[in-house]
């Protein structure tokens, strides 16, 4: 048993509260927490799909799914063998630490080097709730055209990741790669954007050799 | 001057308030309002513009703009020659009556037959907010997944027109137009679905003569 049931109530008061308890409990156990956020259909289940079909020989990996609706995504994760628990937020439109707090009784952290937090699809809400995660991702299609950093610069100015998907429709659609680089420069110039196709594998490598490196270091800063 | 300022006052207290006053003004000044909604990169502006070229030599066009930042969008419709006016929400995740309340007095509503609102590409916030419109639309892109029905069925649920955005992608994304409509039909067995290409024009005749025959239908009832 993870957590002391009297704690859990008066975590569960308050998100920030919630949020730095879950920070702790992640550091306490050595775990990893990246959250990923994007909007809808942007390929963030993809993503993990491949992220965890490239990880989970070498690295214990679980999931948090959040959907307003259905357990499709937890079933395409737990189809690779990899502890999922969904959330079903019903209208909610984005997820908060409370909620994660509530889950985490379900996994044996201790066992676990990464937790990926799939958000609910949405470029607005998600990225005011800190989840006590050591990373935000946010994953950029290219169908949704590149003038989303400048529109919605909330999500990409808080995050320390944009990974650019989908690069195998580029021929096909209305992206510039270099003016995404430099709106996102303008922007937040601490973050780093990596292009990939989820689909395809092109690029992943260097999402990959990320999670690795920053599960190095967060390791063994522990 | 369209508004009284006192009643404005009023009417700005209240979501709820503000969308039967935006209603009834729509109502007494003959405008037919439509209020578009998705994702973010769906298409939102694209189908506008296009709509915008096909109308604007037979009815008076105008334009509300919904964008947490930039007027990116309101000077693509500007370009054509069409009043638009545009709110930034900064952070905020949905249009609320009142926001729409609040630009009315800059439009001469008596001279204009079609008010397009276009809300913040957000698939979740916006579907629970009324504008006082006679209808909604959701635009959903190939791009995004069929399975975005089923996993964001609020939104479908409370629209009574899908477009199928992006279908030149079809060949190059995974998107299965017929499970789509069996989907949107369990959900909302209302709604209708109209499968376009903003970008060839695919399709866009049947959306086109939809917006005539309902601004028909909503200027001999009034």
């Amino acid at each position: 048993m993870i957590m002391n049931i009297k704690l859990q109530k008066d975590v569960l008061k308050d998100q920030n509260v919630a949020a730095t308890y879950n920070r702790n409990l992640f550091h306490q156990h050595k775990t990893l927490v990246i959250n990923l956020m994007s909007s809808p259909g942007a390929g963030k289940t993809t993503l993990l799909e491949q992220t965890v079909k490239a990880l989970k020989d070498e690295l214990q990996i679980a999931v948090i799914e959040g959907d307003l609706a259905t357990e499709r995504d937890a079933e395409r994760l737990r189809a690779l063998g990899v502890k999922t628990v969904q959330i079903n937020t019903v209208g909610g439109c984005h997820l908060d630490a409370r909620m994660i707090a509530k889950k985490l009784p379900l996994f044996e952290l201790d066992e676990i080097d990464i937790l990926f937090i799939e958000n609910i699809g949405n470029l607005v809400c998600p990225s005011g709730y800190d989840l006590g995660q050591h990373y935000k991702v946010v994953i950029l299609s290219t169908p949704e055209g590149n003038d989303k950093i400048p529109k919605y610069p909330v999500m990409f100015r808080r995050t320390d990741i944009t990974v650019i998907n989908k690069v195998d429709l580029l021929p096909y659609v209305t992206f510039d790669l270099d003016e995404a680089r430099k709106d996102l420069e303008t922007i937040n110039p601490e973050a780093q954007l990596k292009a990939v196709s989820a689909q395809t594998g092109e690029g992943l490598e260097d999402w990959i050799t990320w999670i690795k490196d920053v599960y190095k270091t967060c390791s063994e800063n522990r």
